[in-house]
């Protein structure tokens, strides 16, 4: 089994922290995104695609999907979980982890790839085939969103101490990622929401954060 | 329990597509999104975001996400599956489903949101607090993707007869609610995708896709 991953990239750094989480080691093969390193033949021979990061079996099964890829793990060593015990857990757990993505690592994504120059031509992340221009009013559509995402990680933390409720779980492990890749941007969370920056405090002092 | 409905729209479809298929039935109240109905007063005190569909336990719990709704059946009724039974068809369920939203459902939502004049001003779904101005950009960005989402439906059902293999499963359901979605902005599967063509043939004449 391995992984292809990325170092600075906020979806491979996902991955990492759930195996982290999970004492979860493996081989890992960097791919430099900011440089283009995905969408060259090479790696588009792993991944049509060119997205990150890639999970490989050892069968030669691939998936390019955070939540796959969490979802495979999860199911083959069930400890710690992080996405949920029961129906009740797996459900908030899928809908909050939806809201975090969407919201934070999605807009963040809109914000930073609409405004930087090394993707002008590639607003779509991955290989689409086509060029995709830059949409720059994604830029203020995404950094509204982001605001969203700031109030309802607040509003997410009023039961607390983690996103979810009692336990650490992916919720968790994908807000930290998109707060982190929001301030790429200069976009950062409101400094009255205390709540949150007590979370991310905690969040981000765990092991698996530098993972 | 409860379910917030809406009847046009391809998301409740999905869930309603996913329940038809398991044998569940329960009350169901309709929201009319094109009127804006979901953006009024009394549909926010349920869901402050306006998004539909929403389920509601009998304790109040609220989920707004598809796949949280679907997750959470899964569990309390796993027959029949459809988010797989094994880590690896799990996985593959998991990993499809997202092509077929991200590409599909959302790529067709971009065109059809960006083009309509009755979201002029909400070209995000639901109740963002700010008016989201339409992004023209949008239609031709979520066309190209719509081209990619047929031929990725193409390429899956190589191995057939459903997009994630041998057993009908929550991706087909994804896939035919965004084909079908996809038809109202008048784009449609190309014509020489020939197991597409039969695949949407067979799974649009399931009692559940007129659910």
């Amino acid at each position: 089994m391995k992984l292809y991953d990325c170092q600075v990239a906020p979806n491979p750094r996902r991955v990492r922290m759930f195996l982290a989480e999970k004492g979860i080691t493996m081989e890992t093969i960097e791919v430099d995104i900011l440089g283009g390193e995905n969408l060259q033949p090479a790696f588009l021979a792993i991944n049509s695609r060119g997205l990150l990061p890639v999970l490989e079996l050892d069968d030669g099964t691939r998936f390019d999907e955070v939540m796959a890829i969490t979802r495979y793990f999860e199911d083959i060593q069930p400890e710690p979980p992080l996405l949920g015990r029961t129906a009740l857990e797996k459900a908030i757990i899928t809908n909050r982890q939806r809201k975090m993505e969407f919201d934070g690592m999605i807009a963040g994504s809109e914000v930073f790839r609409n405004q930087h120059e090394g993707f002008a031509e590639r607003s779509i992340p991955g290989a689409s085939g086509e060029i995709n221009p830059a949409i720059p009013a994604l830029i203020e559509r995404g950094t509204k969103t982001l605001q969203r995402f700031f109030a309802s990680l607040e509003d997410y933390l009023q039961e607390g101490p983690y996103i979810a409720g009692k336990a650490f779980s992916m919720v968790d492990i994908t807000a930290v990622c998109a707060v982190d890749f929001a301030a790429w941007v200069k976009i950062n969370i409101p400094p009255e929401n205390t709540r949150s920056l007590a979370w991310y405090e905690q969040v981000s002092s765990r092991a698996s954060a530098k993972a």
